[in-house]
């Protein structure tokens, strides 16, 4: 991962009602790095119990949340935010989805000097989201997109997708894409592959395998095939060998590491 | 958003233990247009009040999950199913981010044709995830990346991050990015913010806001750029010529709508 921004983008709540869902979003914060929440005025105060109870531990690791009176006190030390809400009707609005907004997000703070600028997220009201004159203080809006038969996220969740993005936004494409891992053992070379193949295919002309030889060429190239994309290891191709002496009745040949295995068995 | 695969990927949890846990699935799921839940083996049997009661109504919509014994079994017509897990120690894997996994997978249904092609991903018990056993039967598995010091997600929280991705490899690209919205009205076109400009210039310089003629180049330089920047739209150009002319101490000439307004008034 490549170092992370020096301030990652505050999560601000605004009047959020149930404790379970500050509870939430502190879980879902945390998972992904996020680690400093504001609240404005939180229906039932502050600590709340309920919040602390679903939060799986997250406030004993996270600064305390600090709690506001309005969203522009919250938002004021912050030089960009989105709101995440619905598109609102009657207002022109830049509308991004959660990854391109988190994208224009992270290229700003590249952009700055470290610490010169500081970015948030803005979350409105159970059920009743944000009103117009909270989403005009951000520069723009995100709206998670959606099965417009059924669209049902609750405040955790919402969180949680941001986050996901923010996080994902830090790391570096090799880690956020795909690794093979093969443990102590690691890929076959190429010569391994051909080793295994050119034993197999004298066990299979042993075995009267082809039995029409036109067929041979393809036959022999799918099966090649099909060792190619799996992909295996040096260790799976020692019990690939394994395999064909056993179904050969040969006795399998020692491996090193069978054969100190054995000897610890002694 | 571009129709979507006939047979969306099925959501399989493998013994979950708490129907507060599968009905945040289902509700996950239904977000995002997934409909198919399988179960093996629930602990508290189905149909589960518990469930029903935290799906937020997404069981009235999607069919029944079906239960099975066996992984095995819940799995047995599906040609492509990755497992959600932690890396296992000890076995060779293909690892594989949400975002890249579920890639994999939509290229897959792209490729084979309408109905030929079904998919599914594995989740596994609460707190001890899935066995090894279980992992071998997936063609790989996808990790969600977290925070080293605090990862703990539940399991409506890894669905809910899956069946997301799943739903944006279904969008095509221009929906998934940005779309500025501007209502009945439009961004306005260069000509318009010209004529904004040359009587905002004028007024300026009757105003004698230009003290230091060296610099009115580069001070008017920079308040076009920021009429650029804010991509004004029709109406917004009309909002700020009724600025100006309010900030002259003259009666902002009617627009079209505010005249038809006054005129409907009368």
């Amino acid at each position: 991962m490549e170092k992370a921004a020096e301030t990652p983008p505050v999560i601000i709540l605004v009047a959020p009602q149930m404790g379970e869902n500050i509870g939430a979003t502190a879980r879902a914060m945390l998972n992904f790095g996020l680690t400093e929440m504001r609240i404005v005025t939180p229906r039932d105060g502050w600590p709340n119990q309920a919040a602390i109870d679903m939060a799986a531990g997250a406030f004993d690791i996270m600064p305390p949340p600090q709690i506001y009176g309005s969203l522009a006190d919250a938002i004021g030390d912050l030089h960009f935010t989105l709101a995440t809400t619905a598109r609102p009707r009657h207002m022109i609005s830049q509308v991004y989805s959660p990854r391109e907004g988190i994208k224009q997000m992270a290229d700003q703070y590249r952009a700055q000097p470290a610490g010169a600028f500081k970015a948030g997220l803005v979350f409105g009201r159970e059920r009743s989201g944000l009103e117009n004159d909270e989403i005009v203080l951000s520069q723009g809006i995100i709206s998670i997109p959606s099965n417009p038969a059924f669209s049902s996220f609750n405040l955790g969740q919402s969180v949680l997708l941001l986050a996901y993005e923010w996080f994902l936004s830090q790391m570096s494409a090799d880690v956020a894409a795909h690794r093979y891992h093969t443990g102590d053992t690691g890929p076959a070379p190429q010569s391994q592959i051909e080793a295994l193949w050119s034993r197999l295919e004298t066990a299979l002309d042993d075995g009267a395998f082809f039995r029409e030889p036109d067929l041979k060429f393809t036959m022999a190239r799918n099966i090649r095939n099909m060792l190619s994309r799996a992909q295996i290891t040096e260790q799976e191709a020692r019990t690939f060998h394994g395999i064909i002496s056993a179904l050969e009745g040969k006795k399998p040949p020692l491996t090193p590491k069978s054969a100190r295995n054995k000897k610890a068995a002694e």
